[in-house]
């Protein structure tokens, strides 16, 4: 009688093995693009009524641009990692978006810019931090990651470094836009009544890339926050905070109040729930992004694109500017909740 | 019969639960002391023959007054995060230890330091990169941590909040050590002979401590990379790679090799692993510095320690400087394989 339940037993619990490992692989194989895009340009506490139709469609054309100029990469058996770079270079010359062109003012009024890549094939990772004369960092942190034995460089060095490497330095004056001099005017109005500020740490962009090779590449830029002091880094340019990318789990690029996500190293924490406790990249980024940040008060969200082509983009905020692209079909595009 | 079989399963998927949690309970519970602190003074490819009697002797001497010093505050009901500091301190006024006082020459000839330090009962961090003028790093990313909204502060800003905040700042002159210029000279040399060189590399501190509350507190304290050029920072100021603390997991302070300690996540992933896979902070870090570090070139070690007082110390290269205290026992020291 022992016996018997005893082999019962076991027989219950291969099957049960059996069948589960069937489930995920056919889920997987029967689902995976061939490749795929996901990118973000910020999120943050936005209302509608201050978007125009005009605005609107403005921020949802370049999401697309940027989407389109990815994919046309992936779909010539391009690389993750180019993908990434052109995508973010056109977000970054948009004058919409807190990066490059679009950068905000630091309290001296200065633009200063942060961004870092990631190989998720080769776990190679460049980044730029406190930049002020790089017109596309995303470029120059690849550059660190491919041309430089290092992962990070910062300030004058990295400008030293990516003036060597052929990268475009501008004059400071290039990063000037009147919206955004005005938002630090209003920053520092608010700060001298002070108010609490949420508008200023919004605006970030990043992408994530799967190519045919099943490599995923990551990235992220910003122009920090509006009226920061003291030479302060947020999560952009640090691996594992901002930006992760692992072929064998996920690639992510993270966007909102960078001190939290540093301090809860979100982007790595989504990889290593994957990894570790065998979530899907959509119930980790999500926990992490609307209770674990929320419960903190740490606004902002994630985009996630899976090795298996999985895309997710959870935010706490009231809006975040995203969208993917997989074959054969046009970008979608988002601003609010939907 | 069905019934019967049923109810034994569920019988037995019980017992097995309470058993492990028991299991799991009592040996934590049982061994588990009132406060522990442990140190490091970098890890490196050092050779037995190069240290004399006297120079082994002031290593070990300046690594137990760290810890005695840790101790003294630990076994008055002081924090985990105040004894960090402390024995960190020592540490970095010491010219023996490639931090504050000993800190090595970037390429231009200028001591450039780095320090993170976090609070694993709040998440709290604060770091300080690139700062030239600071005399105790690790006091002034305690400041960004407690004084500041923001966790990384770098370059010239970092030195003026600190300065505003009362931390001491001193001329450039006060890292001049011989030795440490002698080894510029060094690396430049190899450097035109195109040699590999693996000497650049140590010296990097830390330390890691468990209060009677059961609050731990890591950091980690620099002057990063002989020779080193273009504004690189590596894994020390960065949370998550070279610094983390959760009372829930362990806390950890890596040295070595930075850009793969920065690519690997490093101080995380043991985190991580300890909380999502369940293994031991021992198993984790081991197999992290041991397997996953050692197989792709990136030499170092790690200093953990765990919310039941677990400490462990892994380092994959001949050497690491290192040591810990319990209650009522004598620093344990150590400098090579034992």
């Amino acid at each position: 009688m022992r016996n018997l339940i005893f082999s019962f037993l076991i027989l219950i619990f291969f099957t049960g093995c059996i069948q589960h490992q069937e489930e995920k692989t056919t889920s997987a194989s029967s689902e995976k693009p061939a490749w795929a895009i996901v990118v973000h340009g910020g999120a943050g506490n936005m209302n509608p009524d201050n978007f125009t139709d005009e605005k609107e469609k403005a921020y949802k054309d370049k999401l697309s641009e940027a989407l389109k100029a990815g994919a046309a990469i992936l779909k010539s058996d391009g690389t993750a990692i180019d993908a990434v770079e052109a995508a973010i270079n056109i977000l970054e010359d948009s004058p919409l978006f807190n990066a490059g062109k679009g950068a905000v003012f630091n309290a001296d009024g200065v633009n200063e810019l942060d961004a870092s890549i990631m190989d998720g094939k080769t776990l190679n990772a460049g980044a730029v931090a406190n930049v002020k004369r790089i017109k596309n960092p995303i470029s120059a942190a690849r550059m660190v990651m491919e041309k430089s034995p290092h992962v990070m460089l910062i300030s004058d060095g990295a400008e030293k470094f990516a003036s060597e490497q052929g990268i475009t330095l501008v004059e400071p004056e290039y990063f000037f836009t009147e919206n955004r001099w005005e938002s630090l005017q209003k920053a520092k109005e608010r700060e001298k009544q002070k108010l609490e500020d949420e508008t200023k740490k919004s605006g970030t962009v990043g992408c994530v890339a799967l190519d045919m090779d099943g490599n995923i590449a990551a990235g992220t830029s910003t122009g920090g926050m509006t009226n920061k002091k003291y030479g302060r880094v947020g999560d952009s340019p640090i691996i594992g905070a901002g930006t992760y990318a692992d072929n064998n789990s996920c690639g992510v690029s993270a966007t909102g109040h960078g001190e939290f996500f540093i301090r809860n190293v979100v982007a790595y924490d989504i990889a290593a729930r994957v990894k570790y406790k065998g979530e899907s990249a959509e119930v980790a980024a999500n926990d992490i992004v609307n209770n674990k940040l929320k419960a903190i008060g740490a606004s902002g969200g994630v985009i996630v694109l899976d090795k298996n082509g999985n895309i997710t983009m959870p935010f706490n905020t009231t809006g975040m500017f995203r969208g993917y692209k997989y074959p054969g079909e046009e970008p979608e595009v988002f601003i609010f909740q939907e």
